[in-house]
């Protein structure tokens, strides 16, 4: 007899985009990263780091500390999950997105329903868990714009809740107020049952258009997630959050407190400080608005069809044959230089397409272009 | 029809050993709390922010920075699993005990085996994850001394993981090193299916014996969760670790990829400068060494019947009439000015007893033991 294991982690199969990286020489030109190359900004390091010289780093509460959690629900006034209680301090947006998916499902009976192209860690976890998990896609002759009928129509009798990344990773667009005002009506006149949305605005500072919509603002049944990790360059620091209404915030808590307990004190320090000085959370917004400009110039001059960018740091170009994303990944990796992300693992509507990162230099993203172009 | 959960989320109870603190008032003798007192070492603190403010914080990949990992195999340096690839970087033991449970074990069909009087976590995390879960009671009478043959007697035909924690919360009995022998000879021996040992080692650095045992040494299906909480008052960084054979490593991996991602990128620094510095792991353990000398004699002049320690910074008293440990945790907390911990949430062999903490001022410790002893 063998020693045991969950089948589940086993069917889960590694990761491409790390089977791709793995392939990265020191030439290569890398297009595929989802981080920022900004360093952070110091001064919220070294506040923490003197704070912590006084007061230790001891445990905070496990759903994180309250002063932190107070700053964090103000600055979002989500109507109805305005106090510190509704707030619960994770490990990045990665357990945020986790400890949710977990608590407000039932394996037995309960659907997830993913808006693709996605984040492929949703149907990960879905799957991890045990979740029956289907997908409703985006169409690329819409530039994958937020179809709120299409994503309405796809809501199935065991759907239970509805996780929409926007802005989007991977492909930089944003649902739109008037668009997320819709969806929230349609939700409400539903005759099924009710639905939880979960949505990932992990990408929430970097926007370039003024209307981004926010489903916490216009649906009750809103579990937002986001982080600090892409608007102050923490990636590193694992400092995310979930917020959520009085209902289920407890549950949430819950989970949480015994799968990692609780966040990380230096890091809540970190983001404590961030609350509190106005323009903070936004000061590298304005690198990423001024990079935009650069790069959707340098697309538009590729001759290569793309995805308009609303927000985020990624751009999805056309392959120019249309053809095997993972395929082009592989030759652009293993015989141009370039790495680049294959559409297909966000989702089959994203096949023929490439994820680039746009936050290297311009002069390799534009470089990255050409030689995708000339595939 | 109302908002879906999974039921097994909310089939947990809230912590018992919360709703004591939350009737703690400023004037309570707290004997409660499982963290340390002393302040971090500060210097490691300021290396990882100098180090950040060159670096920036980055994600480290999903297993945490291969430098580290080295040094943390390379210290145990357990047979079999003396290289970076066997070790999982988590944030703090939670949630390398919750990835070891949820990778190793099939809920379909495995049964987790607990030692107690044991940290409630465990049992916590099966009920989580839908696994069984059976304990094995070490008895009074032996001082709650991890009796071997009691142990191997209690594993059953489904039962594919033993779980000790050992120095253990709440008893500081440490498992011997000739016990750790004979334990995995009994393992070797079995004609059952393979068990997986998961030892969380978390008061490994405070011990007040010679002779404590590990698994790791002699078991080779054996898995270690340790953290720098306890060891380096780093309750707050949650850095912790797994360390595992080649075989179950990368499941293990897979598991905390897609519940955290990464560990701090941060805390993973400060751990690096730890274990760099010989001697840094051990600098707080004098402290506890020289305070455990004057806790056993204030145990001894109390004329309360405690267990012996052997480790880690708790004393188990039995209540003078060895009644119900909840009904005096509660009456201490709210009429005598005391925070204690009541035995039964750590097992039914542990009712009757109190969990004191001896973290806090010695003078504080010995009033708590009066107001006990008078109960």
């Amino acid at each position: 007899m063998d020693l045991s294991y969950n089948p589940r982690v086993g069917a889960i199969e590694a990761s491409l985009i790390r089977a791709i990286a793995a392939k990265k020489t020191p030439d290569s030109i890398d297009l595929g990263l989802g981080e920022p190359t900004l360093l952070p900004q110091q001064r919220f390091i070294d506040a923490a780091a003197s704070w912590a010289a006084v007061n230790g780093l001891r445990y905070t509460v496990n759903a994180g500390d309250p002063a932190l959690r107070e700053r964090i629900a103000a600055h979002y006034a989500y109507p109805g999950m305005e106090s510190a209680r509704n707030v619960c301090i994770t490990i990045g947006s990665q357990e945020a997105v986790y400890v949710a998916i977990k608590t407000l499902l039932d394996p037995a009976t309960d659907e997830l329903l993913i808006v693709t192209p996605s984040f492929p860690a949703y149907a990960k976890i879905a799957q991890l868990e045990g979740v029956a998990h289907r997908h409703v896609d985006l169409a690329a002759d819409d530039g994958f714009g937020y179809d709120v009928d299409r994503i309405l129509d796809a809501l199935g009798p065991s759907t239970r809740m509805l996780v929409i990344g926007s802005p989007s990773n991977p492909t930089g667009r944003i649902l739109r107020d008037a668009q997320a005002r819709r969806l929230a009506a349609g939700l409400l006149d539903r005759t099924g049952p009710p639905v939880w949305v979960l949505q990932d605005e992990i990408y929430r500072e970097l926007t370039y258009i003024d209307d981004a919509g926010y489903l916490a603002n216009y649906y009750p049944n809103t579990i937002v997630a986001n982080s600090l990790s892409k608007s102050n360059a923490l990636t590193g620091m694992r400092l995310g959050w979930l917020i959520a209404p009085d209902e289920p915030i407890g549950q949430l808590v819950k989970t949480h407190s015994w799968v990692t307990a609780t966040a990380n004190t230096f890091a809540q320090r970190v983001a404590f400080e961030i609350f509190g000085e106005p323009g903070a959370l936004q000061e590298q917004s304005r690198w990423y608005r001024e990079r935009h400009v650069l790069v959707e110039r340098a697309l538009g001059a590729s001759g290569l069809r793309y995805v308009p960018i609303d927000g985020a740091f990624y751009a999805c170009v056309r392959l120019p044959d249309g053809g095997d994303s993972l395929a082009a990944a592989l030759e652009l990796v293993e015989r141009r230089g370039v790495v680049a992300i294959p559409g297909s693992i966000f989702g089959d509507t994203l096949e023929g397409w490439l994820r680039l990162t746009w936050v290297a230099p311009l002069e390799q993203f534009t470089e990255g272009l050409s030689r995708i172009a000339a595939l």
